[in-house]
This record gives structure tokens, sequence and C-alpha cells, in this order.
């Protein structure tokens, strides 16, 4: 297997884009991303696309060809889902083609239009990522999935409504910098715990919002990608499965996908978790960000809502997580969210982010489908694997 | 790269399953191929599965995670789609998987459930598979984008209605003997012409139907494939694409996604198109198995009316295909075509099809999504390649 690097990256804002069609989203993003790796389209030799439900949000499946033909390249186009990490399924599997030596050049595009449908219709959409005959067709919607961890992690920690609290705040102060997040606004602890409850415990201000977007990126094997201005290696990448309805599992909080996802990835980026120096982690909900920091092994199962109280994620805390908004205050286009992610982790590490961290070497983003029967997760380095 | 072979296949009968989910499908044609493998579920390292619309038809995405959790394999799973060439992109995919070594024992599973929603749906769904902006919108279907190739090709090439019907007489004759066909019956020129119009000049007769059904097949790297007891070989696989709207090709009577993807799988393959013993081809209505015998070099543009008319595809002729029904009496339940296709070319190698040929070395599928968009192609041999 050949080195791979990330050479150039592209995206929407992520927002309400009510004047925009998903052809419209993945043409601006995969552009972008084009003329940041200062390639031509030629150049492009495989596409491969993540997106959820193309099908009920838009009318439209058949998205890998979509988008080749909108964009202008006649090359081999494939779709992948995966729920909420359709996008880093779509990224893994660039990965393995370009490191498999199958292709060179190859483009990642992560699309979802979400604002075309009714409201409850887009909720009853999202839904189909769990188990429909056992949760979704009870009522069961995935606020409402989140809400049953969030009461049993309290329950069983002793996490308190103010530590969620923390994690919208955190993640939305990261965001005001960042112009292509949706809601760029600074929330206080209080703001959240005085938002309209969606699912109890959860309020508005722990949900990551309905949103429109496309994110895109070039990667290239090694002997191109020498010669790129400025590449990320790809380093690893891991993924893993777990039951599809929440009832089935050994425990609602933790996700062994994301164990399983981050042990394949570590491994083969032969670098430990405490090497990295700033993640991106799936915070559709602020519980599973708590979860997240626990799985990853950052702190011990339990203590993850005292691992945020404590100033840890902070931007310059011992991890900065989710440093230009996570999917809360960025905006949770769902297809779109892995790239976004690995988008977001490449501009730290070649130094052009919103909150640049100082020279960072090593970074991590975890995308989980449902409620985490699916997990992907993908490393980057600044220097290559030798 | 590594070889790879297929060692295990299996699928349920392909019809109208009133009485099963897609969940149930899954879990039929998947543990049928196990047993057929005669490998344990935990041998098994990736799951691929493809299908075009489970969120329409089924209120249910995440397919992965789904067939992975009700097959009993906590495995990385992921979900593919590329409309009516969805199955053959999960193939294709878990076959690269596999021959780059990141894993030794993949499952692929295609598999549809269409006839949960009524039928003006299930119609409105498979147009989601063309232009949903630029065909779908303004009333074009699936057998509207056909019968304009038709109409076209009997235009341009003098191509007759008779020979039209020859391709329907000549599936529905080899799907008599087989049982997991949806259509056993024989039928005659007579009764295609008689058959109701349903887009001028395509009759019902002239249209595969909507299914219900899964399809699996376990495939191994060479060392571990070696010692099953009847491994068929993947030689070769290929993928093209096309503008995603028929109204942007040059030409209404070739595909040009089927002739990138027949180079590089017959490339890959090291075999000319003329070594092939038989060939399942993607017969949704039935000028398409007409184009397809055109672009993929069986005669020449414009004589594929008079190449079915003078016999050469009957099971005895100069190239037998869809030697057990094709599309239109076997069924197309849009996902799990693409596996079902590589299935029966599997058992014909091996020698235990329906229809079985005398002592076949080679086989390829032709599996195309949409209007021709998409194509993929895959080539099996009975001995590896060396």
């Amino acid at each position: 297997m050949r080195n791979v690097a990330v050479v150039g990256v592209g995206q929407t804002k992520f927002g309400e884009h009510w004047d925009k069609s998903i052809r419209d989203m993945i043409i601006e993003a995969g552009l972008a991303a084009v003329r940041d790796a200062k390639i031509e389209r030629g150049d492009v030799q495989s596409l491969f696309i993540g997106c959820m439900s193309s099908g009920r949000y838009a009318g439209q499946e058949h998205l890998g060809a979509l988008a080749a033909d909108s964009l202008g390249m006649r090359v081999p186009a494939t779709r992948f889902e995966g729920a909420c990490a359709s996008g880093s399924l779509a990224f893994r599997n660039a990965y393995v083609d370009v490191a498999s030596g199958r292709h060179d050049c190859a483009i990642v595009i992560g699309a979802e239009k979400m604002t075309d449908v009714k409201g409850p219709e887009a909720i009853t959409s999202l839904a189909a990522a769990g188990d429909q005959e056992w949760e979704a067709a009870i009522g069961l919607t995935f606020a409402g999935l989140y809400a049953l961890m969030a009461r049993k992690h309290m329950n069983d920690f002793g996490t308190t409504r103010e530590q969620l609290a923390m994690v919208s705040v955190n993640n939305h102060k990261n965001g005001v910098a960042n112009k292509n997040a949706q809601f760029r606004m600074p929330i206080s602890v209080d703001d959240v715990l005085k938002s309209s409850i969606v699912a109890d415990p959860l309020r508005l201000l722990d949900c990551s919002p309905i949103t429109d977007g496309a994110a895109a990126l070039v990667i290239m094997s090694e002997n191109l990608a020498k010669k790129a201005a400025n590449p990320v290696w790809i380093l690893g990448s891991g993924q893993g499965s777990d039951t599809i309805a929440l009832h089935d599992r050994a425990s609602f909080t933790e996700m062994a996908a994301t164990r399983t996802a981050a042990k394949e990835a570590l491994s083969e980026a032969k670098i430990n978790i405490n090497d990295l120096n700033m993640i991106e982690v799936h915070d559709c909900f602020s519980i599973n960000e708590i979860i997240a920091l626990e799985d990853l092994g950052f702190c011990e199962k339990g203590k993850g809502g005292r691992f945020v109280e404590d100033g840890n994620i902070d931007i310059n805390g011992k991890i900065p997580v989710n440093t230009t908004g996570g999917l809360k205050a960025g905006g949770h286009p769902v297809g779109a969210t892995g790239v976004r992610q690995a988008i977001d982790i490449v501009r730290q590490l070649r130094g052009d982010s919103c909150n640049q961290l100082k020279n960072p070497l090593y970074g991590m983003n975890l995308n989980v489908g449902g409620s985490g029967a699916t997990a992907v997760v993908n490393i980057f380095g600044r220097e290559m694997k030798q």
C-alpha cells in the first residue's frame, strides 16, 4: 500500500441554502477542492461521494454519476452510505483506492441537501439511520436515542446537565471565527439550560442543526503528492460496526464501533492517542462528544463530563476538540460532515485554519453513523508515514 | 494486488415477497452464501452491500450496519449506491478490499424490497436514478428513457419490433429452469407484440418487473480460496461513467460507460471479448440487451437486432446470454441484480447452474445504472490469473 495525501480542499458554507440544489453544492465544493489542489479536473481519476439520503431529501439517487457529470469528470463514480458517517466512508474507500494503486488521484465529496423537505419529514428521514422496524416505527427519533444515552450517562456517572452544556458552549466559541459555520454566535451554559427541551434531558442547544452543505477534497498517491504545495498525509483509517438498534447493546454509554475504528486507525498510523494535537469528533448531540472522548481514551469511561468541565477540550487545552465549531455550531449536512471534519484537520495541519493551532503534527476525526452502529476514524499527519 | 475468488453464493427467490422485510431477505441470502462457502459467520472480515433506494422503498438507510447486525457479523460494513448498478459497485469494492490485502474474506450482498410502496411510487423512486431536475421532474420514467433509445435504434439501424421481442423470448426461455426466477413461463414473439404498450415502442413484455430479492456471495484471497471446494476467480473489474441525463449524450444508441468498463475489465483479466463463454447483461428493457451486445463488441453497432435474430445469444449460440433468464424473466430487485448476475456466472463456471453450459472457462457480467450513467463489468474465470 502506498502513501496518500490530501492536496486540496473546498466546501460550501454550511447553512440553509434555499437557492441551491444538491447538484449546485456538489459543483461548488468540488471545483473549490480542484482549484485548491492546483490541478485540472481532468487529472482526477476516480470519484467517491458520501450522502445519506438524497433519495428522500432531493428525489435524487445515483449521486456518483450526478457528481461526476456535473463536475465534468468522466471517471468511475460511486456513492457511499452509512448514515451520518457516509462522508468518511467515501473518504476511507477513496484512500484504499489510491493506496492500493488502482488510481493516482481521486476526489472525495460529501453532500446533503436537507431543507427542501418539511421539518417533520427531515426528522423522519434521519430516523432511517436507526432501526426502522424496531426504533423509528415506534417514534424513537435521533434526539430521543441520544437522550436515552445522556440520561443513562448522568445516572451512572453523575455527569451534570451543565457539563453537557459546556460541550455546546465550546463548539459555539470555536465556530465564531469559522466563516463556513452555520451559527457564529457564542452561547453560554445558561443559554443552553434555558433553551427549549427537545428530548429530555437534551435541549435545543444540545442538538446539531438541519443543514445544507457540501465538502470536497482531492487526494493523491505519494509520487504525485510530493510535488504538491502543501500535502497532508493520511496515516491510518479504521471502521467499526455495532448493532443498529440501541436496545441491543450491552451499554448505552459507550460505542464499541468507535473503539474498534480508533484501534485500527492508530495501529495503521503507528501513533498513540496522546500523540494527537487535535481531534474532530461527532457532536451530533452534546452527549456524543463526551462519550467519544471516553471511548477514544482521552479520559476514563464516565469522566468525560469532568474532562470537558476542566477545560481540556478548549482550543488551548490538553486536546483541542472541534476547533472550527463541530457539528453543533458548524452545521451537520449529514453526508458532508465526515469530509468537512477531514478538511478542517487538513487546514489545521497545513496552517491555514481559523483558530489556527501552533504547529500541530497529528489530527484525527471520528465520524459516527446512527446511534453508533457505524464509526469511522481517520488519522492525518504533516509528515509522511515511513 | 492479490488474486481473489468467489467461494460461496446464496440468494432468495426473486419475486413479490409480501411476507418478508428487506432485513429478512438480507439474512436469508447472506446465510445461504456463508453455508455455501462452508465457513462460519465469524470468518467474514468485511461487508459490502449494494442497494439503490431502501430509504424510499423501506424507510431504512444505514443498510451496511443493518446487514452486519442482522447477520451477526461485527465487521466494517458499507452500503454502495449507483442506481441499478449498486450490487456490482459493492462487488467491485469488495474485490479491491480483498485484493489490496486489507481483508482476507468479505461478504457482498445486494438487496432491494420494492413492493411495499404503491405502484406509482415504485416508478417515481426508480426515476431518481436519472436526472431528477431535468428528466424525472418532467415525467420521463425509465421506460420512457429506454423507449427513446429503442425508437432511435429502430430509426437509425432498422432494428425491428420483432427483434426486440426476441430478446425477451430468449430470456423467458432461459428462465423456465431457474427456480429462483420471478417468471418461469415461456413467451412467444407474438405474446410480446400483443402485450400492452408501456412507452411506445416498448411493451409490457419488453420491461423487467418490479421485484423483491436479495443475493449474496463470499469472496476470499488466494491463499484461503485455494483451500475452498470450488473457487471461481475474479479476473478483472471495470467501471465507467457517462452523463446522468440521456439528452446530454452524443448518442442515444450507445453507452460509453459500458465500453469504458469493459475495456478496463478485459485489460485487467488479460483476455479478449471472444474468449468469453457466457455473459450476463443488463436487460432492464429489451433494447438494452441489444445495445449491450454492440457496445461489448459481440457485433457491430446497429447489428444487435440481427445478432439476436440469428440465434447467437441462445444457450447453444455463439455467446449464451443471460442463461438463467436475465432481469426480464429472473426479476430485477435493482440493488440485488449485479450480485445475482455474478452468482449465476459463478454457478455456470463451477458447474451447478440451471441450463448448465459444457465446461465454460470465462464469464462476464455487465450491470448498468440509470440510462447508462454508470456501468460495471466484472470478469470471472475457472482458473486463477497468473
